[in-house]
Parts: C-alpha cells; structure tokens; sequence
C-alpha cells in the first residue's frame, strides 16, 4: 500500500511558506510532537499539549494556545482510522544572524498528517528485535525530557544499522546510563517491579511512558524511575518499548540475547489499552 | 545604520522553496559555515569548505562540490566591501517520519548573504566584556567540533543575559572543562604558551582558531590544544575570543575580573591580519 502523501499546515495555512532564516533550521530551536490519532481522535492530545508547553517554557518560547492546537490537530485527525498528526513549533525567524532572540520572532507552527505505518500487529504481538547504540547520548539537564529539535544523535544512532528486521536500538549516555531508544522509552521488569530510565539527563519523556507508568501505578505495580544500567537490563526478565504510535512493543531479542513477551508485558498492554480508550473518549 | 535586507538563495535560486519536512527543521541534521566576506573575498573558504567537508563525512551526508560551493559563495561576496555569507546543507527532505535515512534525500543548500555588524573597532583594539555561563554543554565526541545545527544549547546560553555591553559567554561542559564561547572560540596566554581547549568532546573546530594556532605556530610560539579547567583560565594573564568574523577580541573582563589586552594577544591580532590577507589574495 502506498502511503498517502502527508497534509501540511504552515501557521494554520495549507499555502504557507517556511523562511530560510527560521531558526528552526539554523538551530533546531524547536520543539515537535508526534500525536497517534485513532479512530478520527487525537490520543492522549492533552499530554502531548502539556509536554508540549513544558518545552516552550524551557526554551522561552511564548505559550502556545493549547485551544487552537486542540482544534488544529482535531480537524487533521478528523475522519482518519488511522494517522500521525506531528506539531512541530519553532521560534520562528530570526531578525538578523546569531544566537540571541531578538524578542521579535514569532513562532512558527507546522502541523503535518501523515498515513499510519503498515504491519505493526506483529510487532505488538510477537515482539522486536532490537539492538544496543554504539553511539552513546550526552548529558545535558537543561534539554533533557522535552522533545526539542536537536536530535542529530538520534540520527545518528539510527544510521548504525540497515537490516529491516531490527526495529530500534537503545541508547546509552556517555555515562553509562541506559536512556531509551532512538524513539521510544524503554521498560524493564525485575521480581514483579517496572523500571525506567530517569529522564533527566537525556532522553525524551514520552507521553506513552507516563501513560505506562500511569496504569502500573492505578494497578499497584511497584514502578521505578531510577538511573539504570546495562547491569539492570541484564538483570531484567522482560524489555518493551514504548511510544505514543507504538503503544507496547515487547522485545523479543536484544543483541544476541533472546527474550519473550511476558506476563507484565501482556498485562500491561491489556491496561494500556483501556486507558487509551477512555482518554479518547 | 538600517542592516540590508539578507539576500537568499535556496538551492541556488532566489525563488527556492523550503519543505515543511526538511530533516533540517525536524532534526537540525544539517551543517553551516558563517562566512566573513571582506573587500569582495570570502575570507578563509578553503577552509570553511573542509570543515564543511568533514561535517558531511560525520553525518553521512554526500559530499558537496567545492567548486560550486566556492562558486555560489563567491558571487554572493562579490562587491561587497563586508559581508556575512552563510551556507547551510541540511540532509533534504526526508521520504517519510522518523529518524531513518531513506537515501532518496537530496542535500537542500542555503546560502544567505547578511550585513557586517556595526561597531565592531572598538571590541578588536579595547577588548570586550563577557561572562561564564550558567549552562553546561553536554559531552559527545560524535558532535564535537562540526558546526552542526543542533545548537539548542547555545540558544539557551545566550539567553542567559541580556545587557548589551557583554558580548560572549564562556562555557563548561557538564564534567568541568572549558569549552568555548556560545559563537567563538578562547584563548589564554600563560607563562608565553597559548593555551585553547580541545575540542573533542565539545565545542566547534573554528576556522578563525585554526588560522590563530597557525600563525601562532609558525612563529615559533608555543601552543597547547588541551583539557582547560577554570583553574588554567584563572592562571592565565591574557584571555581572547575568536571567530571567523570578529578574528581576534581581546578579553578586558571576565565576570567580575578585569584583565587587559596583553602582548602576545596583540602580536597575534598583528600576525592574523597578515595571514587573512594572503589567504585574501
């Protein structure tokens, strides 16, 4: 099936233009979310808005007004069984050269639709194959949690491998710290306990992790958000991923290692469900 | 003086259009050179080019054509007694979502000719005010010292002041090393050596420190590419800041330290302008 060609919005417009002074391109002095909308609904839209606003706070961006956003994004979604609406904000173009904001940028607002990935039933059901990064994240408080726009290690990381049957790689940070994958938060669970990566050196908060985390906890499973390591993974009888397209992936072999969709893991898929239900309807 | 309107070119064409989906909006994948045009020459483009080059070669991206580079680099600088030329190469429009190279990317090239600041005598012959920034840059040897467009950080750190009389901010990164400024790169004289951080962690290779290292060495000065402390900055009796348009900026205070534009800072402001103007010629 070929995918539909994405719908683009630039401010709210389908004839919009993008400067070529925007800083988002001089800088990825920008911020992004991508929205699963499912059934004509945007899911978990009020998370993505709030994470959203927590990067334009970090950033200095003025606050974007989450009614229009809402209205924006539900008008994309409308209709669609299935779609990805991304909203990726910049600060706009600059008034001159250099880093400083002048006070006099606007922001600029793209919103893009684009088709749903085919053939991932499998992947929630039987698990990924998925590998360990090479290349290792920095560290940096002031960027980590929020999804901004400077993802060159992501890019990079995903460069490392070819082989269509591998879906994702984790990533560790420079320190050692298991951080996530290139695109999805990533889980662990050890005697009976859900651990996670902090989020505070690196790595994205993801709005599928805090829904994760969100069901263990309504279900008193003890849930961890500490500094883990490779020894914890190894330590670790079930792995999945998580991102707000992707929802549960089990891994089903990491390097070498094999592993199994567990009972956490299918228990957890079951609750994130309901939860996605309700918070769509 | 009103700064002239940039004149831009995308792709080699005034009437280029920028895509929404741009890999260097979404990611800040791309690379950019600022480019001090002086007396109708683009000043050390042999160099700007081999970083450019090399930042390529990091990233994955295609090599670009010097020649037409130099080229389209040239016709912007002609005629023009200062100007700033800025070419940035992003990794084009991507085929689809996600951080995945499809290989059916084509390199989008902006080049944009800007005014030269205004007042800029003054900081070269008195030196100028700056201060230690509250931010720290991560560390990643994959990132360091190509001028990629993940500059979130810089952004950040310049937006820490906003009293126009302090022109540059030094930066560590998180584990305690001196970097470089947000937009230059620094030097200090002790005990007659040149000292300037390495960059192999962080920061960018510039163009203007490699034509400083250069003059410095073929005179016989001794020079020291090194892991810089705060305590090597506050043993040190000359401080100065580098780029590829401001060349040579004395240091006359740091934070609550005056210092004074030293000799060995001038005989190097001196021996710069001789390199610049053969490399000119």
């Amino acid at each position: 099936m070929t995918a539909p060609a994405p719908v683009i919005l630039i401010n709210g417009s389908p004839e919009g233009a993008l400067s070529a002074l925007d800083r988002g391109l001089a800088y990825g002095d920008g911020l992004f979310e991508t929205i699963a909308c499912v059934g004509g609904r945007a899911r978990l839209l009020p998370w993505h808005l709030e994470r959203l606003g927590a990067g334009c706070a970090r950033l200095g961006f003025p606050a974007p007004d989450p009614a229009a956003l809402t209205a924006e994004v539900g008008a994309l979604a409308a209709g669609q069984a299935r779609a990805i609406v991304k909203v990726l904000l910049t600060r706009g173009a600059g008034a001159g050269r250099g880093y400083a904001v002048s006070g006099a940028e606007r922001l600029t607002r793209i919103t893009v639709r684009h088709g749903w990935p085919d053939g991932e039933a499998a992947a929630l059901q039987d698990g990924v194959r998925i590998r360990t990064a090479a290349l290792r994240l920095g560290e940096n408080p002031a960027l980590a949690g929020i999804k901004h726009c400077n993802r060159l290690e992501q890019v990079l990381a995903r460069r490392e491998w070819h082989d269509p049957d591998i879906a994702e790689a984790l990533l560790y940070s420079v320190s050692g710290l298991l951080v996530s994958g290139t695109m999805s938060n990533v889980f662990m669970v050890q005697d009976s306990r859900l651990r996670t990566p902090r989020i505070d050196v690196a790595g994205v908060a993801g709005v599928m992790r805090r829904a994760v985390l969100t069901c263990a906890r309504r279900c008193g499973i003890a849930c961890e958000e500490g500094a883990l390591t490779g020894a914890d993974l190894a330590a670790s009888c079930e792995l999945f991923l998580t991102n707000a397209r992707i929802g549960i992936w089990p891994v089903r072999r990491l390097d070498e290692r094999a592993l199994a969709p567990g009972p956490m893991t299918r228990r957890l898929q079951g609750l994130l469900g309901e939860l996605l239900e309700r918070t769509d309807g």
